[in-house]
This record gives structure tokens, C-alpha cells and sequence, in this order.
């Protein structure tokens, strides 16, 4: 990638662009690469080291899969989010497989996974970012794997939304993420990340107002 | 904790410590207890900031819990293991719940959470240290849940060793790790970490000779 356009990118994401030296500028700018993912294409496939995502524009889905060709959406990236789970060979700790679909036709900049890996061993700053930011998404990951599997807390929130939406015959519920969980017995805390865990997923809408059903028919579907 | 006994401690543990000054050295042994936990007692209740165990004799259970309370052992630790995901103030990232028990009435030392949050936001090698152990932790614990919970790899790996088992008329399936993955269609190193799962869970012991089943009754009760 041009280092001018390279930098003026990077200097906006990496809160420790500043401190590197040139060299390391040139060497990440010169391991970068831009792509442009259709929609619907799978961009990363299980361990292997196919480098760091940058998502220009568009959306990119991270997912694990089951044997019968289920799969689990972990979460999603949006403009300036960065994915560095597809780097196993950044993060030597990661032995699972997890899977990258380009949702939308996604614009985004891929560094090469071998090339951040040299700098991050060099560089603390470095590899302090790729592990914490590794470890705050392994962390929601874990959370919505425990409230689905778990406690079917996705299940739970969908007949309360439904139940509710009939009731008042409106597609908006108009209650507060802390009535919500109260109706529940749950936290708020756990309602407003479900809340937007569906609304990333583009089954509600959160406002003020509250929360709008955008997709009956899939908020059916989860009930089972 | 007395400083001579816990610096003892401490080197054999820490890479980092010899790195460490003296004023640290001694900050971290001030912060430390040593402490029994008796058979079955919780000692790290959700994401609360218990502080960094380090089991010296015993053994630890850190689990999930359903709401129907069901649990689901993401690992065990055991002499000389740490466990920092019970110091939710150390990894800021960390918003999930999970519960440690005392398996066996175990003898540990505990780190003050706090104390240790402190020290590694100065020292980068601490810091690193404690990220890559709760990375390693987490994407073991994803490992985990992916087969149990997407593969069912945890029933499959069951039923393949009882019916071999009954097949040979023995206890012991004299099999290699390579042999049973190509028998089930998976890959071996799948095979090997299920059954380390299982060794860890006491249903069988694995050695050079094949995979010895302990426990026929707990392995039915997984197929269910």
C-alpha cells in the first residue's frame, strides 16, 4: 500500500502508530494490502494465519461452525474495527477455529499476518494491543456463548419481545432495558447486551423510545 | 507472606520475577496469603475481583453456570497453574461470569487483585505475561465449548470408546490417537485434546498402551 495513504489510515486506528519508528511504518505499510470482499464470500477459514483485518466499509461476520453446518455468529465488524483472531501466528494462544464472511461487500485492508507478528515481538506496545484486543473480543464471545447456550437468554428475550408486541399491539415495546429485565428476572446488564447483540443482528432496533422488532419472523425462528 | 518463602515461590512461577525490583518484589509478597480451601467450597463467585490463585497442592475447577444450574468445566488447575481470569481488575476486558470451586481441599496463594492490576499496569513484561495466560485460558475454554457444545465431540469420542471397549472385550482400547481420529472421521489432534479433557474429568487414563477407561457409568451419561 502507498505509505501516505498507509499512514494517514493507521495513525487513526493503532493508538501506538505514533511511537513507531519509520522503518516499522514502511514495513507494516509495505506488508498491507487493500481488498475489496464480495459479499458472501468466506475471507478466513478456520486457524489458519491469513492476517489482520482493517474493515474500511461494509461489515464482516466472525462465526464458529458446527459439524451439522450450524453456525454461531461471535460478532461482527464494522468501519474501523479491527480483527486480529485471524492471525493465529500473532496470537500463538489460539488453537480454535473460527470462520470470516464478508456479510456486506466489505472494503478492507489486510496486513500481513507474519509481518505484524515480527513487529508485535519487537514491540510491547504492540503485542499489548493485539492481546488486549484479542482478549476483549474472546471476552464478548464467551459472554454470548454462555447467555445463548446457557441460559437461552437470546430464546427468553424474543418471547418477551413478542409476548409484549402482541399485548400492546405495537412492533415497539416501550419499556426500559431495566423494566425489561425486571419482566425477566434478569440484570439490565445482560438485557442491554442481548439488546444489542440482536440489534447488530439486525432483529431490533434500540432507541429511546425502545425497543422496535424489526424481524418477527426471525425473532420466531429463535424461539425454536 | 513472608518474603524468603514467597520469593522461593515466586521464581520458580513467574518468568518475570528475577526482572522485578526488589520494592516489587516485596509489594507482591505484602499482597500475598496463603490459603486452604476445603473440598466444594466456591472461592471465586462471577466477575468479581478475587484475585490471581496459584494452586500449590489440589485442585481448582473454574466452571460456567446455566440457569437451571447445570455447569459446563471450562479447566482445572492444579499444582503450580495460575489463575488470572479470577482478577477481573487485572484484565479490564473480562466481562463474562465464571465460578472456581476447590475440587480437593486445596492449598494456594493468593495474590491481591488490586496489587497485581497496579504492578503490571507499570510493567509491560507483567502485563504481557498476564495477558497471553488469560488468552491461553480463554481460547482453550473455546476450544472446549466448540466441541462440546457444536460437535458433540464430547458424546462421539464416548460412544467410539464403549463400543470398542465392548468390541475387545476390554477396558483398555489399545488404539492410537491417529487410529481412533481416522475411525471417527476427525483430526488427531482433535482426538488427543478430548481426551486430555477426559483425563482431566478422571473417565480415562491415556497412556502409551491406549486410552483406559475409569469410569464406564459418567461416560454413558454423557451420551445422555
Amino acid at each position: 500500500m502507498e505509505k501516505k495513504v498507509c499512514e494517514e489510515i493507521y495513525a487513526d486506528i493503532f493508538p501506538f502508530w505514533n511511537e513507531l519508528s519509520e522503518d516499522d511504518k514502511e514495513y507494516i505499510c509495505s506488508n498491507s494490502a487493500a481488498r475489496t470482499y464480495t459479499k458472501g464470500t468466506t475471507i478466513h477459514d478456520s486457524s489458519e494465519c491469513s492476517g489482520v483485518f482493517l474493515v474500511k466499509s461494509g461489515c464482516l461476520r466472525l462465526y464458529m461452525m458446527s459439524d451439522d453446518g450450524k453456525d454461531i455468529t461471535l460478532f461482527r465488524m464494522y468501519e474501523g474495527d479491527l480483527c486480529v483472531l485471524s492471525a493465529s501466528c500473532v496470537l500463538h494462544t489460539i488453537t480454535f477455529d473460527v470462520f470470516i464472511d464478508a456479510e456486506e461487500t466489505s472494503e478492507c485492508y489486510l496486513i500481513s499476518g507474519p509481518a505484524f507478528a515480527s513487529l508485535a515481538e519487537e514491540n510491547t506496545n504492540i503485542k499489548i494491543y493485539t492481546l488486549e484486543t484479542a482478549l476483549s473480543r474472546f471476552s464478548d464471545a464467551m459472554w454470548i456463548m454462555q447467555q445463548i447456550l446457557f441460559m437461552s437468554m437470546d430464546k427468553r428475550l424474543a418471547i418477551f419481545l413478542l409476548d409484549e408486541s402482541a399485548r400492546t399491539k405495537s412492533d415497539t415495546v416501550e419499556l426500559t432495558h431495566e423494566q425489561i429485565a425486571r419482566y425477566m428476572g434478569s440484570a439490565r446488564e445482560v438485557v442491554s447486551r442481548m439488546l444489542k447483540y440482536f440489534a447488530s443482528e439486525n432483529l431490533v432496533e434500540v432507541s429511546r423510545k425502545g425497543v422496535k422488532i424489526l424481524d418477527k419472523k426471525r425473532l420466531r425462528a429463535l424461539i425454536g
